[in-house]
């Protein structure tokens, strides 16, 4: 079996290691305690955490004793398989995990249920019959659309190609065109986005009567300080999965590294 | 129409002041506002909040300037009806809405997702996939099991009747007779009590391996002192509409009188 | 293990034959196949079919070569345990399973399966966005209406009492009250009676725009003819259990005396 | 408003000739009715049916007294716009509505509805706990797999992408890959094949103890006289959103038109 080093990461990089030592890989941590002794140069696989990085300079590990820098992990590398997540070792031999399919729809479980615990907290009515809009169809938003309606909301869903909105009513939803959104957002009581553009005009948070503002997306679908401006509780969610179910995110994480390894190596 | 006057109570009662004064009716207030001016012997129904009373003695009014005692409005009662939730005036008019079963049914839904926000608040997975067991299949317990299937839990319903395990099956649930769940606990990752008597063993926790107990009856169904002894997280949840969903338990509340006072007048 | 003897029946006994010996019954028929060799007077539990009887007579026994009369029947009970279905051997040692909330709510699952099949096959649209009505939420009615939004219908749901309104509304359907639907029948392009008493005036039809009755009440909720001469197409469907999955409603019955014969012997 | 003519087709083109109307645009028909008497060299547009043809070499037209030869179409087509289904006339001004993503994915619906109704019809047993297998996740395997789950079956989805397997599990089903279903067979009850290549082995029929084959592929995804001949009900079902649901079909139609008009012209 080959040899894994974690380098750096949060709680849920602990539980992806306690995870694939069980699955029989021998793993070493670097930065991932406060006292581990691991090695980067010992590692037949490096692991790079979620997300990699958070300052394009450093390896994000906040149990670290000291910073880890990305160019010491490349100058180490050598032929080591690096696995990262939203970014991208130049010339190095690195998988980012983080845009597999199936590592980031699965994460879209514990964002969707994050956002709904975020949904309950910051209102004063229920999701039960609560008028509410999923900006875009992608991973995210199939997921939260699913379980808003499993709640007893009212959903619309929002979609660029025409061709998605016979799936979107098919599966008992409202279709509407996310370039269109801005013009009816008077009609929902909360609304979520998940798309990585600007799709909502600022211009119509002056008389708008939506309850609350979700962003689940990582640039940004909407401006958040124009909405409070006008008075709209809004909200974003970043890293939700490790939030809100990191145990869950671990193992999917330690899932996603063994399903690479097995076709990588 | 007749005159109102609410006593007491919090953000749901003031909602339901407005939503009533929508319906048509004269309101006034009583200790429902630091500075309110109304006048028991001016209405000609007094609504009670909810609960009417917490420590049988005062009306629970958290935003009175002063105490108001039930004495009180037990002897400016007259001929007036009361409307009580969970307290009875002997010998007077007194229509008892909190133990209306449309009221409390209205009430189970803000209560489910109350309790589907702590879930996900107090674990470190997803309810997707999660085992849950939902302990008793009355207003509560049908409410919520419909929520925890829409959201992907492997959900198993316990009841007393054997009558109501067919239903409990032809839903989607597993069934388990209520007085033996304390034989399998272990089995579930969330359980949430939703019954009015001690249905669970405390002995069972010494070696349990449940990771969260949420108890959502008002009597409680199991020792939650001695579930966190044995290291189990266990929360218990009274009041959950008030707290979650304000808006809609206040607009349910005006609804339950408006159709008390068409039967009752 | 106390012997059971079948008389009479169709393939849902023969199923439930079957199944009682798999459970290690010891188990004899009459009447259930054209040449079965049983003794009445052999067995210490006598199972009767489902229906016991259509012409009050004799034994419903579609397979059997000769008549087998009920009176012979009571003739030959003694004190031998008689299992019947919606008939009572009087004076007799009489349990009616067909009374059994257990056995009747599981035979509404293929009674709801049943129905949507008819609905498919008798319109010409999706049950996909139509509107149905389901008359009744007893245990026909609540099965059917959970299926029926399955598949994407909108669905409003009748009862009598007022207190089953807030649940119907929490699961996520719209509710009626039973007594007012002939008022607004042409709300809905399928309705579905479940209640044994007449609901539907006749008058209604004159000028209705429902496109499709089905009657699934053992007595009939509607004027069928009446329905008819207005040409609406309007079906009834007895017996749905045994025509659409005899297996299901034979394994169901086995259960169902299991279940008895724990309790009783 | 251009002038359409409705060329050949059964029940669902005369419903689409009905929708266009009521739309405002005026509709001739050649070969829909026996005695229809419009012209095809009258028409801005013409509207070829479902399918357009089943022989390659005359219009699908069971209503019509002649036949109508797909070259006396191309001779006569000029430069008018052809709508066809499934159908290509070479060098011509030619759009295949068969193949639109909005048109195939909203006729899914009225197929895994009449496939519900088979798989009903065709079984002994309910749907309601029956363990079905849906091959494929496309536009029919999406839409039959949500339906499926609505009526209670445990539901598995094969698809051939691993990087489907997350929204497969995300949504609540199992999850296989297309390309081992033939190992796993008998694990089912019920099998939905939806896609166009062959993915059974039929030497697996031998032993196989599922109860019910049915292909919704247009061209096969199995041997189906081999299926047959290993005892297992098999069946095909080409065709089903027009029997099943014309009405529904011939508005998805006109709605489809109504579509490529406003694009095209």
């Amino acid at each position: 079996m080959k040899k894994i080093t974690v380098i750096g990461g949060d709680k849920r990089l602990k539980i992806a290691e306690k995870q694939l030592t069980e699955k029989g890989f021998s793993v070493d941590t670097v930065g991932l305690y406060d006292n581990d002794s691991g090695n980067i140069a010992d590692g037949d696989v490096l692991l790079l955490p979620v997300p990699t990085t958070k300052d394009g300079e450093t390896v994000f590990a906040p149990f670290a004793k000291r910073k880890i820098f990305l160019e010491e992990i490349a100058d180490k590398a050598d032929n080591r398989l690096l696995l990262t997540c939203n970014y991208d070792f130049k010339g190095k031999n690195c998988v980012d995990y983080g845009k597999l399919d199936s590592y980031s729809l699965l994460n879209a479980i514990p964002t969707a249920e994050g956002a709904i615990k975020l949904a309950i907290e910051n209102t004063s009515f229920t999701l039960w019959q609560s008028r509410v809009l999923v900006i875009g169809y992608g991973r995210v938003g199939k997921v939260l659309a699913d379980r808003l309606k499993g709640l007893g909301a009212y959903v619309t869903v929002s979609a660029r190609k025409p061709s998605d909105f016979a799936l979107i009513k098919a599966l008992g939803y409202n279709a509407v065109e996310t370039r269109t959104v801005s013009d009816s957002l008077s009609d929902y009581d909360i609304v979520f986005n998940t798309v990585d553009v600007k799709v909502i005009d600022e211009r119509v948070f002056e008389n708008c009567s939506v309850k609350l503002l979700i962003d689940l997306s990582s640039k940004g679908g909407f401006d958040l300080a124009a909405a409070r401006d006008c008075g709209i509780p809004a909200l974003t969610a970043p890293g939700l999965p490790g939030l809100c179910a990191p145990l869950t995110a671990g193992k999917i994480l330690a899932e996603t590294v063994t399903e690479i390894l097995s076709l990588y190596i």
